[in-house]
């Protein structure tokens, strides 16, 4: 099917999903949604994420696609929910349960930890959900990291001692620690030097196969040509064009602005 | 007169500069209005901090305000014409020209460096205000600064480390350095550790002074009798009330939420 893939996160994050998104569905158009005018997520009350996040995707439905990706882990802890409930007969995907999988599928221990936002980790989504699978989860707010990704200090001694301050704690505990925040692969290589034996576990990746699956078992991927990606913020163009070519890996082209406020009106759905 | 002083920022930061109030206007009841929905605004562009500022003064307008103190720097940069205009009769004082006094009152050698938001600094304003009084002046962006002071990082390795690396340079250049970001005040230890020789000017103090002179030409000001304060936000009260109390010094009380979607209506005013 030709429709694109909607791909949204509070601001660049998501770019981390959206270049693994391509590396699995190379022949899918991807249309990226970054909610610059209300970024971060990772701080908001419940509701409020709730909201913003039903905006974005209310916009993403309404220019047409096929599924929905919520390349964001606070809004996937805390709107999933509302979300798939909403968008009948659309696959919707978020971050937290691959990344879940995939640690499950990856600890000997079964002894997990995972590193997000306040609201990531005081949802508390991810510890449930790795308890449910019998695996002991603890969960550690690391807030400064989003600013060190997005300054790219992501090398050196100050992210070398921000990470040992948050995770330190951690050696000689779980096994595997789940990068809970889209913003966090960035400073994977300080991490690992922090926890040497701890296995990271992406949830880009992991995300990624999940939509290939979805999409393959709905009869609705592409298996041919070249896919494309187009990408909408809802403010500053030239921050997410400067920042985000760090979380791409490669230049984020000819962004476009939408003007989405805040709403108060109704939730549109699919 | 009896109605309140209304005061606003993005979030906890104007914090600071409410507390200079209390100092120097200890008989004037204050409002203060964190728009903790959408904060940060110093990363993103001019017309949405504009549209947020509006929203955010409109607001305290209609609650029946005597004066307004934009207690946030780049609101102050991008939106505080826009506001004078609008508020035809109340004083509006922003935290920009009082700290540019307070810096060309104190500077020896003319030359002076104002640290600051992305947003702030490329507006060019401090910079801009200090070269037509003949002072020479450089601007430098220390984004990481606001998430250090929210998370209580003041004191320390890392934040002498990232003070180090934002102002290190400007050792035996400029005698004078405006703190131009409400949240920069608690890190004022480990900034002057980094430029021992250099003079901090931190526009709070210098803010309250110009509103209470504001004030008293308008004849407006209050004389007898104890002032109060009080506290609303846009989101997310609890973490208002536990990083606020670090920037107030003293307890946030009973802070109230208040809805305001970011508009598309009209702009309200007073």
């Amino acid at each position: 099917m030709d429709r694109p893939i909607g791909v949204f996160d509070s601001g660049v994050g998501g770019l981390t999903v959206l270049a693994a998104l391509r590396r699995e569905l190379p022949h899918e158009d991807l249309v990226y949604l970054g909610d610059t005018a209300r970024v971060p997520y990772g701080t908001r009350s419940p509701e409020t994420v709730v909201r913003y996040a039903e905006r974005v995707a209310s916009h993403l439905w309404q220019t047409g696609i096929k599924a929905l990706v919520v390349a964001c882990n606070t809004a996937t802890a805390h709107a999933l929910p509302r979300l798939r409930a909403a968008a009948t007969g659309i696959p919707v995907v978020g971050v937290l349960e691959p990344g879940v999988e995939a640690a499950v599928a990856v600890t000997q221990t079964k002894r997990v930890a995972v590193a997000g936002t306040e609201g990531t980790i005081s949802s508390r989504r991810y510890q449930d959900a790795l308890a449910r699978r019998g695996v002991e989860a603890v969960g550690v707010a690391c807030p400064l990291f989003v600013s060190l990704a997005e300054e790219g200090w992501t090398a050196g001694q100050v992210p070398a001692l921000v990470a040992e301050e948050y995770l330190g704690h951690l050696r000689g505990g779980p096994d595997t620690l789940i990068l809970g925040c889209t913003h966090y692969p960035l400073l994977a290589d300080v991490i690992q030097a922090v926890l040497p034996d701890v296995r990271l576990v992406d949830s880009a990746t992991a995300t990624a196969r999940v939509v290939a699956r979805e999409l393959r078992s709905a009869g609705l991927e592409r298996s041919e040509g070249p896919g494309g990606a187009r990408f909408l913020v809802t403010d500053n163009l030239d921050r997410f064009a400067d920042v985000g070519t760090r979380f791409l890996g490669a230049r984020v082209d000819a962004a476009e602005l939408v003007d989405l406020p805040d709403p108060n009106g109704p939730f549109a759905k699919p």
